[in-house]
């Protein structure tokens, strides 16, 4: 086996150089990146090629989920490699077969079969095109507050900043707000939030509307759990209009919540689910989206139009088989739930112990915390769609300290792979902890 | 290393049966399909559990550039898999700049900067997004007769009959002609196609485009290698009115056609460049969009408003430059020029023995027959859009006698790697030879 790491050739600076040079780095203006040099990663942890060693508390973009380096999967990639890396999707290969059957397997209720794509964002672009054809209808209701891809289909369903510079998107989609509305305006009571989204669906026309797509537990804009009724009260709401709920469980599904997928939580069935990320723990690219069997029966004998050059690519296929046997042999997605224990907790005490921390939320080790700069008030530390000087400090201190996770607004991340120990989550929350000193600071 | 190949425990009709129970075939109904079970592949052949060998003549889905099992792609993609399978795009990694740097090296004129994706869809999704940032125009044109993704945006950009299922897409794209109108029309002169797409240049408002999407040699519509001067026309139309020119090179690219890139024959610079496919000839998922300096230029203070979480995958970008390693160590685009001479030949011998042949059209290893049944009135064996008991039956005949290539309307394929040798090429053709007397047979 070739586990043997031989030295890198090129230093951090000239690796970061020749990216900058000759590479686009996403969502940014290219004059302003600073990115991390990377060579090696192994469980929680990431190295520089100078040995800078960095906590990953973010599981890098809240996909590695069984953690860096796990020999298994590793091993599994390098078998499937020599065998078959690839066979085009009109073909059979047992990984294809069995990795749809174990997804048939792991997915809520009739959900057993599966297309499947490169990412999220194109499992996504034809769950609503699936969502369309078996409906016949043409709306699909998305939600403010929701990130769901960068395509134009998906894009266009993104509620949160991104999808302003890829506007005008596709037709017929229509955003709802979810139940939450900021840190100082809070969440709607459960039959408030659902009277106005029936109300949305009456004004709108409900025969007009496919599906109603939504992140179950909302991912980066702001690990948004919702209360208990609320997804119980938006599948009723599906199945007395007709609607087909789509859970987009790329980020929250995995193990990630402390179930396979955040919908188990509250015992809910979405009739389409589509996923990526911890799928294959991002080793290879790979998404899928999940069909109820009445959905799937619709194919039969009319044509599923969708497709790409590596649908059921066998080299992905392998590695989300390997993958999935690592949750099941670490037992990560119970891990997940008694890791996030610990980790409400201690997020608990960042909140009882900093005046700056306005609000904690967590699922699972699904985690994030709100800054905010006024106990009164409760203004953010950093504007919608902007940052501050304190939240930038606090990204800069956590870069420095080696901890890495997301800031973003007025909010940061912890969302470690689910492998992490004990000891690992308090060495990150230890530095969180002196991070906040500066931003207690400023707080009036 | 693993190379030892296990036997497979499944056979190939337990493959077919299991992948058709819980998983999509695409662009197909799910109870027409009879996908051929795969289990391992070498060079230009691949094999059934069972043992039955295919001589894989579309290089999968054109593709398969080096040829299958290549063990120096295999062994980068083991390495980068055991070193770093994955770090996220705001990161920078050896991987990714030697592959920013080496896809410098090799694309045409000064496109010199390379924006990361997991396939072709994506790669022109990113494109027609920068040239409408880069102009500040919104509409785009594309051509008819054209395949550019199924993504919103790019089914939208796609000028097949695959758009239609998806429709009404996104704003702003407008479909023009090519130069060629089917077999019994056959082709515009250059003047006249040049005149006829200024035209509605003036008619759409110059000021309005954005970009004009192309592949420089149309794929899957039927290999239309465009006649010398047309795509200096279309690059002196889009310099004289400001938009930019973006060659999807998804298939073309990477010595299909006997040159890096198609654009290469006729010495024209596309502003943007994508690509996938032979990339990393499909070992793994990747795609790319190169640009020109100074649209690269454009994002050093604007922000580059896309992104996905596999952008600049480590273990892709290691198959990447393994594979453009190979192209490079056997000569293999020199290969495709110089096999393209021995199979135009062959094609030419076709058209020569058999009435059903209308046109035999090729440009390197990137070849197309289209079958007529007239040969007076030149109607196609198969109509638009469709197919006909020959065409049907010719499948048949190649999948029963072990050639695996496309049959599409009233056309097949003839893609192989570009490894193929002459004795190869030669199997092939004799397998196609005894396949078109039945087809002769159907000529008026």
């Amino acid at each position: 086996m070739p586990t043997s790491h031989a030295p890198a050739t090129m230093t951090g600076d000239e690796i970061v150089a020749l990216s900058r040079q000759h590479t686009i780095f996403e969502w940014s203006a290219q004059g302003a990146v600073d990115p991390i040099p990377v060579d090696r990663a192994k469980g929680v942890y990431f190295w520089t090629p100078e040995g800078k060693r960095f906590l990953d508390f973010n599981s890098q973009l809240m996909c590695v989920n069984i953690g860096h380096g796990d020999p298994r999967v590793v091993m599994a990639i390098q078998e499937q490699a020599a065998k078959l890396p690839y066979a085009n999707p009109f073909m059979a290969t047992e990984v294809r077969a069995r990795l749809g059957a174990k997804l048939a397997a792991i997915t809520p209720g009739d959900i057993d079969c599966f297309f499947f794509t490169n990412g999220g964002a194109e499992a996504n672009e034809n769950a609503i095109k699936a969502a369309r054809w078996y409906t016949g209808r043409h709306k699909i209701l998305a939600r403010y507050r929701s990130y769901h891809g960068a395509t134009a289909g998906t894009i266009t369903l993104t509620g949160d900043p991104r999808r302003w510079a890829a506007e005008p998107g596709i037709p017929g989609v229509v955003h709802v707000p979810d139940p939450y509305h900021g840190i100082q305006r809070g969440w709607d009571p459960v039959d408030d939030a659902l009277a106005r989204l029936e109300e949305v669906i009456q004004l709108e026309g409900a025969h007009t509307i496919a599906g109603f797509i939504i992140e179950p537990v909302t991912g980066t804009n702001g690990i948004l759990v919702p209360p208990d009724g609320y997804l119980q009260g938006v599948r009723a709401l599906c199945d007395k209009y007709g609607i087909l709920l789509i859970a987009d469980e790329v980020m929250s599904g995995f193990g990630r919540t402390g179930e396979w997928f955040a919908v188990d939580h509250w015992g809910v069935v979405p009739d389409i689910l589509t996923m990526a990320k911890g799928l294959t723990s991002a080793y290879v690219p790979l998404g899928a989206v999940g069909l109820r069997r009445k959905v799937a029966d619709h194919f039969r004998d009319k044509v599923f139009a969708g497709g790409l050059t590596y649908n059921s690519h066998p080299l992905a296929c392998a590695a989300a088989l390997a993958t999935i046997a690592v949750y099941e042999e670490d037992g990560l997605v119970a891990r997940a739930r008694q890791m996030g224990e610990v980790m409400a907790g201690l997020l608990a005490d960042l909140a009882a112990r900093h005046v700056s921390v306005g609000a904690v939320r967590s699922i699972g080790l699904f985690g994030i915390a709100e800054l905010i700069r006024n106990r009164q008030t409760r203004e953010p530390m950093a504007p919608f769609n902007g940052t501050s000087p304190e939240m930038a400090a606090l990204s800069r201190f956590f870069r420095h300290e080696g901890l890495y996770t997301f800031v973003r607004w007025n909010t940061f991340f912890a969302n470690p792979p689910l492998c992490i120990t004990d000891a690992e989550l308090r060495e990150g929350f230890e530095i969180i902890d002196r991070g906040l000193a500066a931003a207690d600071a400023a707080v009036a």
